[in-house]
């Protein structure tokens, strides 16, 4: 584990044969490692190890299992390249960008965890225009090819930062007059009571559990979505929605 | 194709040996049908066979790939109940309801083909307290497993209307004084300039197409929601909760 990711770009692994042949003839610089599954042998695998001898890429055998884990399972075909598209942002970096952002808007991702949902957060978080998003380091889901595609490739311009401890991020920001607004299915406080019209971090958690006891701890308020139905909680890339537009609205409205 | 679904109630899907079993001992009198899949034989299909003598069940023999379809593929294990479990309401029923509502909200589904994201518009609709759910006849994802997992239950307590066509149920509302109102990526006016304190119907459509021509020409209003990063549109369920709730927001504060 490496704690520093200084100007670091996160990397996303695109899978099949004919995928990694179009990155080598487009885009061979991108291309960080290719990963082949196990006892995996015949013609596509030479003529990609001979690709990747040629642009000085290393190659690595790992068992299937992991290629399945990193990409779709059955359309790999066994032939992986870790590919590095969007920058992933120092705490640093985000630091120094937050004091010249105007009135910032903030999505903070505590743990949540299924690839799709975080996909989806990620692309309402940029139809809501955030300034960044945050994502707790070892506690989100991993940013794979899933991520990519549900987040229909918004992650090339967001602002992402990886953090190392969320809690201590958002003490930061409160430091800096940003309102932590949490979000629990439990909450009392409807989402709509808060003025947003100010510098606001928006804290989402887990699918299942909600936020952590810490995070909940440093918010300055704790909001709920009110449910008039059967069901006790929404889709977290939906509840996102609500919130990060009720913020937009809040701020291009005259009044709140 | 039968038109007329007056009082019929709609049918799920339930999978596996163990799950048809536990149909049978906890709620035998739901199940409609067994479907086997064609070929297969042994213990646990005559022992179903004989529960489904035993309680007048009619078994039918499919390939496969129906069971497949109906549930999910590798779990069914040959072996699916057809049960019925929700009502879904006629159009004559749904226009008695409606004149008793007070201040109706109803969500109105064009073509919402993808089960997930018709489940999760099925489970923000609940959420939001609509009092009525219309679906587009053979132009919705049918209501399977998947439907009803993905709304997480709710279905057995909205109130859902399948219709035989949309555009004409919209304007016997438009006829009660009720507004409708079309979502659209493309749309200018956004969704938040709308007075939804009157009875309204909100018309989501296509996550790739949007509303179809015809839908769209019988709208009052054709509103988008706002985009300011890269995509150009949002998960349907997400649209669908910022929308459903806006309207709940004015419905809820004294003032827009």
């Amino acid at each position: 584990m490496n704690d520093k990711n200084d100007g670091k770009s996160a990397t996303r692994y695109i899978g099949g044969l004919k995928n990694v042949r179009a990155t080598f003839k487009h885009n061979p610089k991108s291309i960080r490692r290719v990963l082949f599954a196990q006892h995996y042998h015949g013609a596509a695998i030479q003529e990609i190890k001979s690709l990747a001898r040629l642009h000085s890429v290393r190659v690595q055998s790992v068992p299937r299992v992991t290629l399945d884990r990193l990409t779709t399972p059955g359309e790999h075909q066994g032939i992986v390249v870790d590919v590095s598209t969007f920058e992933l942002h120092s705490e640093r970096e985000f630091e120094q960008a937050f004091t010249e952002w105007q009135n910032p808007l903030i999505l903070a991702l505590d743990t949540v965890q299924d690839p799709r949902n975080l996909g989806a957060c990620l692309r309402v978080a940029d139809g809501a225009g955030v300034d960044a998003v945050l994502l707790g380091k070892n506690r989100c889901a991993p940013l794979t090819d899933v991520v990519y595609r549900t987040s229909t490739g918004v992650l090339d311009s967001l602002f992402l930062v990886q953090v190392a401890n969320l809690v201590r991020t958002l003490r930061w920001l409160q430091d800096q007059n940003c309102w932590i607004v949490g979000t629990d299915d439990e909450a009392f406080e409807p989402y709509t009571s808060i003025d947003y019209r100010r510098p606001i971090a928006m804290v989402v958690g887990n699918e299942g559990k909600g936020l952590r006891r810490l995070t909940k701890e440093v918010c300055d308020h704790v909001v709920g979505i009110p449910m008039h139905g059967q069901a006790t909680s929404l889709n977290v890339s939906v509840a996102t929605g609500i919130l990060l537009y009720e913020v937009y609205r809040q701020r291009s409205s005259s009044s709140t």
